[in-house]
Formats: C-alpha cells, structure tokens, sequence
C-alpha cells in the first residue's frame, strides 16, 4: 500500500499561513448553524432511538428515498432503493468495488490523470492500473478501443473501468455526449462494468446537463458512485452505490465486514435536510453562484500570473482546474518550493499510477475566498517564473526581461516525499536531471 | 466472502411479532432526546462548519482527548491521543488490521467461539483462524501456548491473536487475570500482536475490574479496539484503534483508501456528549443497572423454561449468554423451528469458521424488555423440549412425562441457509442424521 497524497498534503496545509489550494473541500462554512439546529432539533423529537443505534448494513429506508430524489435530479430517473447501498462516503464504494472484483494483478481501468484519493484504494488491491488520456471531450475512447482490443489479444480482461464524467477531479473537463454513448456501447458490447463516480454532477455552473452513464446503460454494466459530501457536507460520511444485483450483493458483504452499517445518525440527518420543502435546491443553488464565482476568480488570477507556456482546463463544474506546465518543469520539486511561499497545491503525479503528471498540478478553487485565489495564484506563479527563468539561464533561450539570481533548487522535503511517493532527491541531483533535460 | 450470519439474522428478525435475542443492540430508547437536542444545539452554536466538514484520516482532536479519557476509565492510562486512530465503528479495527496485516492463508489465533462479526472480516481475507477453547476464565492459555508450538514447528507465524477478555461475544466469560498476564508474556516472548477487542469492558455488573491487555503490555504488542457503540450509541459509528506506530500508520494507510475519515459530526457529537459533567458516567450506571437486571431475568427464565441438560455461562457484563444444549441437537435447525414460533437466537456454528458450534447459542438481553426475555426464553425452551422428546423417543432414552406425537424435523428454510453459510438440508437427511447420532 502507498500513503495517499492528497489526504497527507492536506495535513501539511493545516498551518494558518499557508494558502492551500491543494484540498478539494466543499465550503462548508456557508451552511447556516441555524438550519443544522433545526435539522437536528427534527431528528431529537422524532427518531432519537433510531439515530442512536445500528442500522441495515444496505442503508435506511428514508435515506434511499432521498437518494433516489437525488439522482433523478443528477439525470437518473426511477431508481428503485433496493438497488442502492448507502457506503460511508463515495470513498467506501471505490474501495468496495475493489474489494469485490480486483484480485492482485487484475486490471482497472481510468482516467488519465485519475483522482489521487483512488489511487490508494487501487493500490492497496494490487490493481493493475492502465490510464487512458483525456482531451477537453474526457476519456479518449479510441484510446479505449485500442488499449481493450491490446489487452484482449494479451488474453487479459479489465475487471472494471474507472471514469468521472462530470467535471473531473483532477482533469477539470466533462466527457461529452458522444463519448458516453459510446462507452455504454462498448461496455454492453464487451461485457464490461463501468464505475461511474458522479459527486459533483450537480454542481454545474454553465452548460447543458448531459445525461448519466447509468441512465444510458439502464444499469446492466454501470455502477454509479453517489455522495451527499459536495451538495451537503462530506463530515456526514454517506455516499452510495447503485449496482447490477450481484455486484451489489457482494458489496453489501464486503461493507458488512468493514464498518456494518454508515452512520444512523448521519443517515437521519440527510434524510430530514432534504424533507425540508425548497431546502436543498436553494442550497446547491447558493453553492453554484459561489462557486462560479470563485472559479472566474481563478480563471483570471491565472491569466494573469501564470507564464504563457502553462496551459489550464476551463472546467464547466466541479471543483478542480488542472493545470500543465513546460515539462521541464517538475510539480514535485515546485511544490516544495511553492510551501516556502505558503501556497500549496496537488502536483500531477499524485493523479497517476505510472509516474506521468510531473509537470501537472491541481488547483482547488472551491474552499479558498477570492483574495486567496488570488494571491495563492499570484505565489505560485512568482516560483513557476523562477524555475523558467532559470531553465532559461541554463539553456540560453530565456526570455524574460533580466536574468535573476539562480536560485538553489529546492530540495524535496522528506515528509513530502513521501507523500507525494517519491524518494527524496539531492539538489545535486536534480540539478543534473535539469541541465540535460 | 461469506455473508455475515449475525447482520442478515438480523433483517429476518425485524419483524415486529418476532422477538429477537439474536440482536447485539445497546438500548438505545434509554437516551433522552432532550440530551441529544442538547448536545446537537451546542454543536450548532460552536461547530457546524467543522461537523459537515473532512476530517483528519487519524480523527479529531477533541475526540481523541475523549477517547484518552474513556480507555482511561476502562484501565488503560496515559493513552497519548497521537497513538489513537478514530475508526468507522470498532468493526472497522478489525477490517483494518486484517487489511493491514493478513495476506491469504495467514493464521489468525481466535477464541472458540469467536465474535460471529469478525467471521466475515476474516473470511474477506483469507485469514486460516486456528480458534482456541475457552472455559469459565476465558481462553485456555495451555491450549494457545501448545498451539502456537504446533504451528511454528510447521514453520507457521499467527499474524495476530484476536481476543475479547472482557465479557466475552458470544461466549459471556472473561479472561481471568492470571490469563491475561499470561497472554501478554506469550506475545512478547514470541514477539506476536495481540487485537484486544474490548467493547464492553465499562458494562460490568458484579465484581471487580480487571487489567486490560494494552495495560499490562505497554502498548508493545497489544492492539486495542474500542468503541462508544456500546456506552454511547452504534448509530455514531465511532470506534478506535490504538496500536504500535508502525502498525498504527499502515492501518491509517488502509483507511485513508477506505473512507478518508470517520464522520466529523458523529465525533463532534461524542466530544460534544463527554463534555457535559457528570453525563456520561451516570448514562453508564443507567445501562448497567439495566442490563443487570434483565440478565437477572433471563438467567431465571433458564433456569426455569430450559432443560436440565442445557448449560450456560452467567456473565458479570456485556450483553450476552452462550448457551450449550446437548450435542444431539442442532441449533441451526432449532433456530428455523423457533423462527416458526416468533423468536430468534444466534445460532453457534456463526461463531466458528471450523463448523463447530452446532449444539450452541448466543442469546442477548440487552434489548429487550423483562416480559420478552420471559417469554422468549420460555418459547426456546420449548422447542428445545420437543427436540429432547424426540431424541428421547428415537432412542428410548426419553425422560419426559408423556412421548408426544413425533414433531415433524424443520426444513431449513432456504434464506436462513445462506444466512448461515449452510447447504440447505432435506427433512429426510436430516432425519437420518439424528437418528445416527
């Protein structure tokens, strides 16, 4: 098993000072203490008992109501609650998926970049990762073909592919019509079950909403991924899976054995949030306009700060931008820099099995107020320019105005090495790998 | 995988003519929803944001501080809150360290029964659970001590002896001091982990206190598991491990994969609940005054509804009775019999994964009231009787009053038999069965 870099990365950016655009938190800070009070008061007059105690091991009644509610709104109509799984958070369905189906050596498929919070699950099953990449359309599916059609001829059969298609964590782009259909396509044609991990399907802040893998599928070969945790609260813990039956029933032994049922307690308290007439509508629309807003926020700061080599998704949800750097530059190494400056970030090779991503980093737009996107932006790209400048000392082609002091390459800290699963480089090192690249 | 016997029997007895002493519930309509208003109010006005935010992967603060104090109250002093890892229930301990510590065809050291919720757990990966008798003093140490040379002159290592001193589940005894002192000198000695399961270790009854495991080792080789499940409420699902740092991190791995973390509002609530003066010790005093007497109860309604052959264990806490009928009687039947008059038990065989067991039960009296306790040991009581007339009249042995027409062999009724990872078994086999026995 590797440690899982965005959750280590994150406790590394508790200090006050630093500026972390490296979480991928909702802000939670805009639910009124006053609705959570009323919430909690319903739940106190009338389930107290039942909030207290143990709960089926598949989920309570009124909380797949609301599940259902949910994903009728997310583009899946007529779901029937006993296909669901109510999981502790949509973490709990990747790990139960791989707890069902991976044995060590089997292959998954995903995204390229992939989310950096799967990778540890992946990992702790021994799957055999391969990454398909994306363009502003998402997955490529004739990559797709191609890599299926090579594994088939190697005799090796993928046991599930892996894809988010609304507003990707990290990639920031949304897999376009076509290419949905044609995944269910190829998925029914193949016989392959497709994990579709939906948690931000709600949080569009422009363009049309695109229909759901699941809703495609009919659900034959989809599993869907679910989560109160970006349209509530992630501190509730409850996410869900809807599954073909026999997927599902495996599931529900494998959760049995892991925590027998997710909270009463957090159960009840979604299933009376969302009963409140209006309420969460009205909600999941402040959050959008927030949001939205705090994206144009980065947008622009990136325009702005970031040298014109650098490249980023203009994401239509969600929380993410990815951004791509000339690939002389090493996130890795920028990162530890960027913490100096007080400002963090996930560097790309988190969201990767295979070592790529190295010029790549995740920025978190949703968490942080617009001065501190701002000057969270402005930081990093001040050690960005450093790094081209100094590229550009080394190779003659520079271009910026006077040429700066060199500054000393950043040794990579232990600790962040280890979280980003990297052995700590020596300067001298990394300055050799520099001058010949 | 195996199914969890103990969750599905649970499903099947919720139906409301049946009462259930299949159940591992705390009574949770003990808990007044006047201090559950409280403490969610206080919450409201001093942590909202926090409560529905992430968490550390390790746990709050302010509930690791509660946890130093309950495990202090339990026997184990001066718990530095850096060595405590805040789970998704105590069954999340035991996924963990399975997870972190078993790889297939691993020995794991189990008492003879066991928890039948650790039996999936087990299963998923692929322990080998070389289980060890207990008595009265809880496991036969002789019996681990020669076990243990067995296996290591097979060139065999336990990954881990699994051990629940306290009031034991299912088995009611607990582990005499001598014992335990004993355990803890084997696993240093040999230089093997010990997962002490300790989540009634607060729900005494009579008597005195005894030393838990971690005490006495130091925290070397002892992996505590504790919960407030039982001393609080399940519907939190917060338990905790606390383990030798290098164990402890890797199991932190695992759960970043699993869930990231445990909900933030259910440990916010326990912290919450602990801070109140006075509140906590005196809900525990309520329980336990509870529980004593409904244990009273129903050891009087054994003695009086079961037969002379029947013997059980009178446990000094907890939540359970074993209970042991003659060895010609099969308790998995038995339970599709009692299922037919409105009552239910944990049959023995889902303590074991060697398929013993068969002639053993697990009754609970924690949640359920006076009259029902009567009334369901006095239906048990009753279809065990017919069982022993029966036996009595195949063998002229029988020493009732009157031979009553010959009962009918109950089918196992085909969902049970999955419940209870049995083949379902004609009436004719079953009936051949006996009559050899």
């Amino acid at each position: 098993m590797t440690s899982s870099a965005m959750r280590d990365l994150m406790a590394i950016t508790e200090r006050p000072e630093v500026i972390s655009l490296a979480g991928g938190l909702p802000d939670t800070s805009t639910f009124p203490p006053e609705l959570f009070a009323k919430v909690t008061a319903q739940m106190a007059a009338k389930v107290t008992a039942k909030a207290l105690q143990y709960a089926p091991t598949e989920g309570m009644a009124a909380t797949k109501d609301v599940i259902a509610e949910v994903m009728a709104a997310e583009g899946t109509e007529g779901i029937d609650p006993d296909d669901v799984l109510v999981t502790t958070g949509g973490q709990q369905v990747i790990d139960l998926v791989c707890k069902t189906l991976v044995d060590p050596g089997d292959i998954v498929i995903a995204e390229a970049p992939t989310y950096p919070g799967a990778v540890p699950s992946f990992s702790a099953y021994q799957a055999d990762v391969v990454q398909i990449d994306m363009d502003e359309d998402g997955m490529k599916i004739d990559l797709l073909e191609e890599t299926l059609d090579r594994l088939e001829a190697e005799g090796r059969r993928p046991k599930f592919i892996y894809t988010i298609p609304n507003f990707h964590n990290p990639g920031g782009v949304t897999m376009s019509l076509p290419r949905r259909q044609r995944l269910v396509s190829i998925a029914r044609e193949r016989e392959l079950l497709v994990l579709e991990d939906n948690p931000y399907g709600l949080l569009r802040y422009e363009g049309e909403a695109l229909p759901t893998l699941r809703s495609l599928d009919g659900g034959d070969f989809v599993i869907y991924l679910g989560t109160f945790s970006k349209i509530l609260a992630p501190g509730l813990r409850i996410g869900w899976a809807v599954a073909p039956r026999p997927v599902l029933q495996k599931m529900n032994v494998g959760k049995q054995g892991a925590d027998l049922n997710s909270s009463s307690m957090t159960q009840l308290f979604a299933a009376e949030y969302f009963s409140i007439p209006g309420q969460w509508r009205a909600y999941l629309d402040s959050l959008c306009e927030l949001y939205r807003g705090r994206r144009d926020v980065m947008l622009e700061a990136l325009a702005e700060h970031f040298p014109p080599e650098a490249t980023w998704s203009t994401p239509h949800g969600g929380l993410f931008l990815w951004v791509t750097l000339p690939d002389y530059i090493d996130t890795t190494d920028l990162l530890a820099r960027a913490l100096q400056e007080n400002v963090a970030f996930v560097p790309g090779r988190a969201a990767f099995l295979d070592g790529r991503g190295g010029s790549s980093m995740r920025l978190n737009f949703s968490m942080v107020g617009d001065a501190d996107i701002r000057e969270g932006v402005r930081r990093i790209g001040e050690v960005i320019r450093e790094q081209v400048d100094f590229y550009g000392t080394l190779t003659g082609s520079h271009r910026t105005v006077a040429p700066q002091a060199e500054p000393a390459p950043a040794e990579v800290d232990p600790v962040l090495a280890d979280v980003l699963h990297l052995p700590p480089r020596r300067a001298d090192e990394q300055d050799t790998g520099r001058g010949s690249a």
